[in-house]
């Protein structure tokens, strides 16, 4: 049996699973109750009385926490210990030290590969600087960042909730798929004499990458322009990308920071210093650095990131509630729920713990999500009256980005996103009775609210902390490793099967036997 | 008990789900499997050897198609019958008509109803080709498209897997978030003398469309610009909005044609007359008419909507897998999955049958997905390893759209991208088997592999002609309404209660009293 169904907290939690808050009753959810149910930490309020929990609930999760030593385990996480590993098998081995890529303000991890970490991360803060302190104003208008996976995923989710506050004429890009059309859509659209080109792998083998790398390049000789000039590497010391005579510069990540968790890095540090300038890069930085300090801290009423845990935890394998929808109801966080997927999926999506055994319960969920208001004209149909209960995370501001919004009968925009924010949260979890059924609201659907001031850089950087440190929190709960990514590698073994299949094709040779099923899908493609 | 359970074929679909094929076993997937289980209809091929099913299971779920009377139902919703009600209580009592929008090529339909809609729709186009013949060449170089939900998903999914086909300085935007941000955004970037805009709403009086109208306007008077040159409504006629004081044009739509269907009519089609022209426009009508036609067929090995119907239906109610990623291998298709999102879930997320009775099985699946190779970085790792099983539906094309594509390793990119689904589809059925658990791959993750040679005009029609028929036939088989969606009534109601609140305390009024819990949330946005 795994550790986890082994704590007595679990034993207490299925029993109160069997019979949750019903929020539907008629006063079960009232203001005092939300009111109870909010904690607050860096101007972010979480608001949880819509979740189908009780005093009770949040006693025995709160225990479950301390049985699984949730405190210790974030600690060494950040102090640098080697924890990305499955003990007794051949495994990654490493300490995981993203926290400490933001780790030089008012200090969080104390251990001594911390804070050499965080020093390293600095010194490339520095090249950074000094980097563009030695660019022309003007010789740069647009940055096209080449990554996939973590290398586009969290920069672009960040760079567009954060697009209002860039530079003006500063324009950012991304090629991430290997499907040429993806590169052919972006080259087109900017000035290639005037374009910084980003190359991230931390390997420097990524296939997407380098093909479209490959391809990029070679437009900018076809326009007699020196890629050397244009191309900046991001990626680890030494690796075949590190070569001064293909790029213009070098900056390094390590291999204790995750592609998932590479968004404070240089992955994404090169990107945001050339749209917003180095002074709301550090903003952003501040925010993530201060919310890993909340993470420590051992009262759960006061870390954000562990109660988003463990409600989340009691959503799923008590309530067993196989996904959650993260619904910010801001346009600019419109890839923040595709972030968050990889994040929490590829961190999570595991099904042996860290001994190597498989695990009897169900480690992470499936995380999808659009935003708001457009979520409610697509798929909250289902959410309300489907068969499914989806639990909802929803995330608010109080002010836009703009300041251009305007009263339409008495009431601005941003007031309008709001109030359907809100009433989505209380209706979902009331419900509302109706002698027709189709008219009918169980309610019950559990959700919670998260509200800040504003998407500015500072919020975006705690928020993305937040649920980096929300997803570690039940990885150590659930005494998985959420930090290698082995449940990838048989599609790429197989990817390059066919890739060669394809290349003996080309030439004429025979492919099909060593590898007949791959194949029969190349043959599909000739009648087409 | 729902109709559902009673069938026969579900008793014994039952039975059979209690064993289903192991894929993972030595030698089950076999290319001649592969071979068998392909269909194949207007150069769309679809290979589902990947699927847990074998005969057995193939022939229940046929016998399920014709207990459930699904080729009835469809010729039904096609001729024009009144299908969108609930049996005896207050509901829509509307045809379900969105075929008929593409119905004037080689007919399908016969009832007269049907025929008398597709005439009414014919008379739109002749409109829009009348309209845009009669404008300056460059009169308008950009078109800002406003709605959301159906007015904004399926448009913007078909523009983006289209815009490669669209001509030389058209642009297409999209504005649909109540949020303020997501109006200035595409503002500042539009040349506005030189703007169409486009207001959809079936009513005339969505809450956020008509907010951002009168944000738009605004600033076109601004400009000094007469709005009524550039804007056009999208609407029912007779409708608020259906007003040739305020718009230059109005094109209209019925209300036997749901949001989430309405691409095919001026909803989509004003949009991509622009960007397009008529002629490829046409295309991609007569492409989805064809499939409409193919839904129409009775042999269930040519239907392929109905195929991947009963697919679904095995994976979602007999193997009891909660949800289903959508994944095109396709940059282009990037939106194609949120608009998926949409027309499956808001069609078929229902708690009751089309008698009202509550229903003792899962309906609709929540449906999510990014494209490939991206995905691939991100949530695979669950899909591959996690504790919850996601059925995947992968979308290929043998060619890429811009044809700029050069090999690298004497591959091409486009090779490299098929080779990567091709991969993820027999790496997720087979597994792989490990002595370290790390890498031990458990397969039996079904899936299946549409093929198509391009992503055109005419097979982005097919595709969407193809999903918009499955989403019904699964609605056919549950016997539920696939066509309203009273679920987003009550967030509405609530919604508008909190605005008033926004507006008394705008106006120093009381607003706490009348419904307390949203005041509670309002309050909330006093400390942050």
């Amino acid at each position: 049996m795994s550790a986890f169904n082994q704590y007595s907290s679990v034993e207490k939690l299925k029993q109160l699973a069997e019979k949750p808050i019903d929020l539907s009753k008629n006063g079960a959810l009232t203001p005092k109750r939300l009111e109870e149910m909010m904690v607050e930490s860096l101007n972010l309020k979480l608001c949880y009385g819509t979740e189908r929990v009780n005093e009770k609930v949040m006693e025995a999760l709160f225990e479950l926490a301390k049985e699984a030593n949730v405190h210790e385990k974030m600690a060494s996480m950040q102090n640098g210990e080697v924890i990305n590993k499955i003990e007794g098998f051949e495994s990654e081995n490493r300490m995981v030290l993203h926290t400490a890529m933001r780790d030089f303000f008012d200090r969080a991890a104390e251990g001594e590969e911390a804070k050499q970490a965080a020093a390293l991360a600095y010194a490339e803060m520095e090249k950074l600087k000094a980097f563009f302190d030695g660019l022309g104003k003007d010789e740069f208008t647009d940055l096209i960042q080449v990554g996939i996976g973590g290398s586009e995923l969290g920069p672009k989710a960040i760079y567009l909730a954060l697009e209002a506050f860039s530079k003006p004429g500063k324009r950012v890009h991304f090629i991430s798929n290997v499907d040429p059309d993806d590169a052919a859509n972006v080259i087109r659209k900017v000035p290639l004499n005037k374009t910084l080109v980003v190359i991230v792998s931390k390997s420097g083998t990524t296939l997407e990458t380098l093909t479209n790398e490959e391809l990029i390049r070679k437009k900018f000789q076809e326009e007699g322009l020196s890629p050397t000039n244009h191309f900046l590497a991001v990626t680890g010391k030494g690796s075949p990308m590190d070569n001064p005579e293909k790029y213009r510069k070098s900056f390094y990540i390590w291999d204790y920071v995750g592609g998932r968790y590479s968004a404070t890095s240089m992955v994404g540090c090169v990107m945001l210093a050339f749209a917003l300038g180095m002074e709301k890069l550090l903003e952003f930085l501040r925010g993530a650095n201060s919310m890993d300090k909340v993470a420590l801290s051992e009262d759960p009423r006061k870390n954000l990131p562990l109660l988003s845990a463990l409600l989340g935890i009691w959503n799923h394998n008590f309530l067993n509630l196989p996904t959650t929808a993260i619904i910010p109801y801001s346009q600019a966080m419109s890839r923040f729920p595709a972030h968050l997927q990889q994040c929490d999926m590829e961190s999570n999506g595991k099904r042996i713990d860290r001994h190597g055994n498989e695990v009897d319960f169900w480690t992470g969920p499936i995380i999808w999500g659009e935003v708001g208001t457009n979520g409610q004209h697509s798929f909250y149909q289902l959410i309300h009256q489907g068969t499914i209960t989806v639990p909802v995370e929803f995330i608010g501001f109080a002010e836009n980005q703009f300041q251009e919004d305007s009263p339409f009968k008495e009431t601005t925009s941003q007031e309008k996103l709001l109030a359907n924010l809100f009433a989505q949260s209380i209706g979902l979890a009331t419900g509302e009775k109706s002698d027709n059924p189709n008219k009918f609201f169980p309610g019950n659907r559990p959700n919670r609210v998260l509200l800040a001031k504003k998407c500015d850089p500072y919020t975006m950087g705690a928020l993305l902390s937040y649920y980096e440190n929300k997803v570690a929190f039940q990885g150590f709960i659930w005494d998985i490793n959420s930090f290698d990514q082995e449940g990838v590698q048989l599609g790429k073994v197989l990817a390059n099967k066919i890739i060669d299949q394809f290349a003996k094709k080309s030439q004429g040779e025979e492919y099909g036997k060593e590898f007949p099923l791959g194949a029969f899908y190349i043959d599909q493609l000739k009648g087409l």
